[in-house]
């Protein structure tokens, strides 16, 4: 299972104009300043999409007047192998990747001057050391924009790519769903995560893994994942999801620390689950993400005014953005390489500066082939009830003695990963997400 | 558990003369290039030593002349908080530390210019933006030498937290010893280590796993980790250490992939053995860390030679370096913050350029308080084989029908942490190493 480098190549090459050569320099290895220890590879993202290389060391040359891809791979003398193994032969690599042409990195400059490109393109914050010895123009600008544009529109292949890391991610988070928590550590479930993904064969996580129980399913970015679990604890939310072969899943669940939601948390989760399912619905070619946000806000603000939490009038809940007080963060995000994935906002497009909005990730018309996560939210934050509280235009929405009645469960999130096709969208995540399926797993434990 | 800031503060300050104060920037949070996704966090070696903070964007003061630490906590905006969570106050952070006084990082140049100091002291590699507003002589050279020297002697708190790391990782060890193997992939022994260590508190690894089977175990640095386990493969090597605040442990056994050694693996390994029990049994103040190594040579010459892989004199044998060839990394190095730990090499003490000398990371006499590893290996490896083939004064000691009776077995390597002491070491690793222990726990797989 690889990406393919020519149709990956072919598309930034349109975007440039298909005139000259395009360079993308792979990681290096990383070290721990002021030691010897090594850091686990992370290769970066642009190499990723050009060229599927996992290994560090590589550099990439794709030629667009011949569409030829070109890969140049490390050269490992006999003394380094005694360290780290025999190495593959360059045609091993030249299969493995799928390049047209393979090079040790050492004659990269010969190669290219044998092209003689009118131009050659290179990404700004990448190091250019290797182009000093080449003749050639050389454009530091548009080559990120290109990529970036082309990362946006996922190719069959990215798409089983994504498949596959999200049936490993989401296969562990059922595993989680069947764990005894009572004595346990928020960390028990995080290691947990992190042995099945690592057991697939994922190179890592695709970020910083959430484990957050009782009141800490209410701290967004929650990664300290060190809390003893209680059977006070009401609620576990796990944010987590593994990337493999450089491409990441990013599924949510919540659920109950017991074996059963109480009253409380189940009204406030089937509240998330339907601006989840409402969303899921209506995403399709020609929707604007921004109004997916507003339709979760919708049925949020439905079902807050349902529970009595909210109060009013609902066109003027919904104008006044109360809404961003319980659900603070974005619905979602381009999904690939990166977890927030590059392209959300295009040129020109400015964010929206209201509550919830503001962290609108992607504002853009939805189109076959985008991935995003859908992660609609509602937390019971302590600083945003406050906040709230002394902004007179919003605490007239608001009945705080039924806030304080649902405090103790925290917060609860649901994400899935869609992809958007010609007609509508299918979701990559495979985790069950009604209440009764979780409570069925939850007796399991 | 922490340690002791004043000890460590005090052991530096001797070194740099008492007067003026030294400052030490801990890590930030490092974001991967062209994206937000955060890796995990990794103190700086340093910071861990003289403040034992293991979260980002502290900074740390000690004012020789009065004896005091003084550390800096980042602020957190309420904006920020709700992201987050709920910080803890300066007054927890004092607590959980142990520093004298506690500010923001706002306050530094405030707090800096109220002290006057006669001199600040820092890190080269480290940024010294804090240090722009400050009006003070500055140093950038004597610092990190005063620092890699304390670091040498390890502490007693030192001590309990290398203990603690060990004893999680030793049994995580265990646990991968009692596997059945066969139909399992490399990365399924390395996730399962990984789990054990996060569950049980680790941070991380302390460096990059090693899990090499049959052939697999005799590349040094082998980190691939993700080939199929066979019946064929004879012995499965594990290097493999948890870090737990901030303090490494490092660990190597190697075991059949079945429930037995193989006639000649069972030799390999014994002798292996011999050379770490004579070596553990020699180490004391005193002694000359490459003694040591030379002492392991030796065992293994002899060993080497009962078996008929070496012929020839032994006299010989030893002055040929031959040795070098089937054992050709160092002895053992430093451990303590970090795995490789500096401090190994005195200044105006030279590498010894020959076939495993080389690469030794000590070349100091050993006293109370350093923290070692004990690594001897004996190793079949191609490229070095056929070195020796090609090398006249070497392939004469050498019976290479009886290496090609042994080659398939790959690599042994054992690996202990031991403690200088006033009369000889402890041993921190309490994981089976003696043949019938293994096979015992193999045959509970």
């Amino acid at each position: 299972m690889r990406i393919s480098i020519s149709k990956h190549c072919e598309n930034i090459s349109k975007l440039l104009g298909s005139k000259g050569v395009f360079y993308v320099k792979g990681a290096e290895t990383s070290i721990h300043p002021d030691s010897d220890t090594e850091l686990n590879f992370f290769q970066d993202s642009n190499m990723t999409y050009v060229s599927g290389v996992y290994e560090p060391g590589f550099e990439f040359l794709y030629d667009m007047n011949s569409k030829r891809s070109i890969l140049f791979a490390p050269f490992v003398s006999a003394d380094e192998a005694v360290w780290i193994g025999p190495q593959p032969s360059l045609s091993d690599y030249k299969n493995k990747y799928g390049a047209d042409h393979i090079y040790y990195t050492n004659d990269f400059s010969t190669v290219v001057n044998d092209i003689n490109p009118e131009m050659i393109y290179r990404i700004d914050y990448q190091s250019d050391s290797s182009l000093s010895k080449v003749k050639a123009k050389i454009d530091s600008t548009k080559l990120i924009d290109a990529i970036h544009e082309a990362r946006v529109f996922k190719e069959a292949e990215e798409i089983e790519l994504m498949k596959k890391v999200n049936s490993i991610s989401g296969k562990a988070h059922i595993d989680l769903m069947k764990q005894n928590l009572i004595g346990k550590n928020e960390r028990n479930l995080y290691s947990k995560f992190v042995h099945h993904i690592l057991d697939e064969g994922c190179e890592r996580e695709a970020y910083t893994t959430i484990v957050g129980s009782g009141r800490n399913s209410a701290i967004l970015h929650y990664i300290r994942n060190n809390a003893n679990i209680t059977e006070n604890s009401e609620l576990v939310l796990v944010d987590a999801g593994g990337s493999y072969r450089g491409y990441a899943s990013d599924i949510t669940r919540t659920w109950p620390v017991g074996k059963h939601f109480s009253p409380e948390a189940k009204q406030i989760y089937q509240i998330v689950l339907d601006m989840q399912e409402a969303v899921i619905l209506a995403a399709k070619p020609g929707v604007q993400w921004e109004d997916m946000h507003i339709l979760a806000n919708k049925v949020a603000a439905e079902g807050l005014l349902k529970l009595g939490i909210l109060k009013g009038n609902l066109d003027s809940i919904l104008e006044s953005f109360v809404v961003g007080y319980f659900f603070p963060h974005g619905l979602g995000h381009f999904l690939g390489i990166d977890t927030h994935d590059c392209g959300g906002y295009p040129k020109g497009v400015e964010r929206i500066n209201k509550p919830g909005l503001r962290y609108l990730r992607v504002r853009r018309e939805l189109k076959e082939g985008m991935v995003l996560t859908v992660e609609p939210g509602l937390y019971f934050v302590s600083d945003l009830i406050n906040e709230a509280k002394n902004t007179q235009s919003i605490s007239q929405f608001i009945d705080f003695d039924m806030v304080d009645k649902y405090f103790k469960i925290g917060g609860v999130r649901i994400e899935d990963n869609i992809v958007i096709t010609s007609t509508g969208n299918f979701n990559l995540t495979n985790v069950p997400k009604q209440v009764l399926d979780i409570e069925q797993l939850r007796c399991t434990a």
